[in-house]
């Protein structure tokens, strides 16, 4: 089963992920129907552990929505065990260095690009049998997360390092390295230039770029100013909210 | 701890009502933050079983949410599970007569009301040491639902058993008993009509009455016509709903 | 999406229907890619809960193949919570008489057939959005076991019942209700004298029958004889066969 | 496997029974270790369901010790569960008839002598292969609870039921049932001499009793009065005592 | 939410400990009640994991107590999610160097004193909206455990990191590293000076010492001498103890 | 209790180990009865994590096999973890050098032979009441894996550090690494003749050889060829080719 991001990416066509911390198979099934592209499972802030993944991974794959996992830290046995539930990419927080982008990459494809080790137990279900050994290093993307200053500074190297299928912009940890408060859907004037930045890199490399969204609005402006991926509507902030807004409208009666 | 629904609805003080599908002890968390008066844990059609609901039960403690559980069935192995759980009421689908009004009621209440079994495991850590069993009787909620042509019938005899706090109104499946559609939200003429002489019925006697609903204007509407507990924005359609309409902001660029 | 077996049945056609007692919504996942028509997650005897239960119906769901529940008895709560996750039949223990044929029919079908309550939280995404109601009458299977020498005694009125889209023979609590050791595969002359007359009595109301098997050439001696729904290769007993099987012949080494 | 219990009433020895709450198969294997000759897993007013049943009687059993379940109620469906998870044995609440007492020897019997029905999926693993079924009507203890007014009227009918092993007095709901408050290790005359009416009334059938105490100096001098299973030191009551009396001992300080 | 802890520490007011190895929210639920200033949710020997550890949280949140979590190892990835999932405090095992101490600050503190990822997705629950990222650096405690020679070798340095709060002893791990049979509650000459030492150390800095106790009354000496966080009754150890001492008591008759 | 395993191998004697990849303590108890002298709990490519594999080592305890564990990667936290479990010992994926496997001992072992911290919760019910500590050095098992070209080069050096028992071939992966597809079961000439080198180094130091196969027939070629630990019949490759051909041969009818 062909990566559809990677095919989107390619034609320069943007993409609509999701983002799932609520640790239910179930609520994942219902969540995957809402027409996203992708949904991330969040095994770092998110509610998960490595069995609510699997139970989120089963949930989603009858909508052919394509899995992606947020890894907790680029540690290889994690990488490893997400890979093999079934995830078709991972994104990794806080990668500040080539040396951290090439751990990442190594951790998550086969010999000889990597040293992943083989037994895709549940993963090779996405594919024809005896075909997951041979595509995955095609299809399963690797999304450093570019988060901090000190990423910035090594922006040009990390970019370079063979493998890195798109990056992905965390805006509040990225404004808390850079001394602002932690917010989403930043205005800083700064932090927008740095985005521009990040886009001349990213495209001239023909990589992605991906960021982190709240507000639909915002989301359409980042595809306007050039990222492939956008997250919006994160259960958790969405359900409370849109539960709050009704309790709201009848409490005002 | 009185219980706060009793208590308003003695003053006449309609309540709104949260509905959780979703068997995360997590995300009964963050939705308990929701502004809600109560919540039912649906253990009949949502995806709950006991664990997951005392999970729930566990969630919503700190918020000062009231809880609540539709049961399954009428069978009272369960009935006392779910309050020994934590449950200040028990929502019961299916009560068409006063016989098993009354049987409802035998499992909900101790001795000499009823025949429930000593044994709040977890449900007197909401009381001071040893207070539980004096008081449980007079805050536990006993909610037959009203929901097909055969209660209807039996109002009067279901309504006059005594222990009855209130009754819920289920409108899918009293539509679907009726020959017409499941639907939330009715506006049919004759239900509504159905809805009137149920409100003229409990309020002669001084039950309160709750009802089903979706859609904020709607729960408003019910609430000036007489309903005390309204039920909106159940954390599955919230959700999907929510999710589906920023997706499809994105998507509209 | 109707029922495969239904159509099967009406055609003639045997189905081969698999069990699962392991309660891992992976092992359903794997179980579910061996070519089976149907499984039947044994809720009663298998090491199955609800949850067990609704995760091995998620693993399955991919694969196509038909979700059957054999529930722990006929109750109602649990009747209802097995459809409403999305099992498209249940197949349920020791029904002795035309009234306990008739609850379970109840228990299973929406009005005006039965008074089976609306909310098919999972099972309405096995269907285009709000179709699942209209449909389930028609596409959801009752299979009563007839197990008990009770049960033959009163077979004609089981069977007049409306909604049994066909029985499920149980041969090992058949041969213990006869005073027969119990035993699967049975040889017995007596009780395969009583399969015929299963069969001659289900043929002549176009009922389907079915059978607990173990051994293939078994379960293809019971489709020659009529049996139209055959289970084999239980997950338990196969596996450990299997796994014993390889560690003798490591053994003999 | 004989059951040990059966085998020490048959000798007049008193047995000592432990009583788990906590739902944790680790937790029930540390307990195990405590010296008990059984320990009953409470599924009616403990926080157990069925898994968490199975694990704990997974935990227990290296250990050597009896496991029995208090089933949620007189329900055929969980009475079975249980006893095919591997249960020597069901403590069943409320019984107060005859006809009570006769269902649930039904539900825990194989035929002829009930209707259980046949797959002791985990069961089986404590016996020799394929010896289960011809020892467990022998076996498997059923145990009514005498813990109502009803239930000591009807006595004597309730002993005279075919297959009743010992049954099991539960003081707070004994007291609960006859207007006094519910309580443990009771010391009210009237309470002391229906026990003693019980005990005579047990012994002149050989039916064992068996009462669930608190303080093991109660439980001796039940014992002594006659009880050959008395319950002491249950996990939760016996945790959060001995813990809060070490913080207490520190506080001191 | 003031950690409380922190408080009494400054007042020089030693604080009791608890230790929580059973893995299931409702006993952390009954744990949290004995009167405890904080309980450590033992990830690194108790049975526990991510779900467990957040489930017991979740139980302890109502009674106040202060949530600490012992981590496996000094690990980012477990270190953030234990953060997240609400701990008031990490205590890590195996602190031998300056190095050490410093990468486990840097876990746990948010820029600029350190690099943990912002999305404390129910930490915040413990806060007002949005003041969480404002204090948690202030508010959650980081105790490196000295528990080995190296560690003692390296003590000045380890203390001098900015960030250290608090250290904790470990005297089994402490004994095993010296040569010595690993034992709690030790009266061993050497071992005693060595506390007398770290805590001239720690009180020269303002730093709290703890310590891993087993007997009140020994807990109470080393409050004596000094230490202000003391761990008593353990879930597991005080369990197994105040029912074997019941057991025996009833056996004795 | 001895390890059986490393009695067998100072006899010369081959054992058969079991592959567990299904995360039930329920099929765990099912598969640990089919004649393995070991079974491994597979915690890298399977589908297990911490809990899931305390519950497998639950289930397998009463058969006397003994349980391994092999770890998602080098990590100290969750070699620790596993151990306290009670695990009999350590399988490492991708041991690349001596200060890997330097790392590995260390993490596996007590003072003074490593660092491993003390704690063994669930461990110590395998051994008498205190023995535990003082055996576990003996007893626990230190496999590293030998799986990629690297390894072979630092082959010798590895064998060399005090402390591994033993060695576990991976195949597929040392196949991938050295640009062949990733099999099992291998006919390779060039692979076959680095499992006789390696034979060669391991019986030179009496360190016994483990392999990774597939068909009993080429795990007793591996034993005739050198092999001490043979695995065979994972579960689930078992239980899926079990089921397929059982399937087939009634299709074929």
């Amino acid at each position: 089963m062909p990566n559809r991001l990677k095919a989107a990416w390619q034609k320069g066509t943007a993409t609509i992920n999701g983002w799932q911390a609520i640790p239910s198979g179930f609520s994942a099934e219902v969540y995957a129907r809402s027409g996203f592209d992708s949904i991330t499972i969040d095994f770092q802030h998110g509610v998960q552990d490595y069995h609510s993944c699997l139970a989120c991974l089963q949930g989603m794959m009858p909508s052919g929505v394509v899995p992606l996992v947020r890894v907790p830290w680029n540690e290889p046995g994690i990488v490893g065990k997400v890979l093999d539930a079934g995830a078709y990419g991972v994104i990794c927080p806080m990668i500040n260095s080539a040396e951290e982008a090439q751990a990442l990459v190594q951790y998550a494809k086969y010999p000889p690009m990597g040293t992943r080790s083989n037994g895709p137990v549940r993963a090779a279900l996405y594919a024809e049998p005896g075909a997951y050994q041979q595509t995955a290093n095609e299809e399963i993307l690797v999304l450093p997360m570019i988060e901090t200053r000190k990423a910035l500074d090594n922006l040009a190297a990390i970019l370079d390092v063979p493998g890195i299928d798109a990056i992905y912009v965390g805006p509040s940890d990225l404004s808390f390295s850079l001394g602002k408060p932690p917010r989403m859907d930043v205005e800083d004037k700064e932090v927008l230039a740095i985005y521009e930045s990040i886009l001349k890199q990213t495209s001239a490399r023909s990589i992605a770029a991906g960021i982190h969204c709240n507000a639909p609005s915002y989301a359409r402006r980042m595809i306007e100013m050039g990222f492939r991926l956008v997250t919006v509507a994160p259960d958790v902030g969405t359900l409370l909210n849109a539960t709050k807004a009704a309790v709201s409208a009848v409490r005002a009666a």
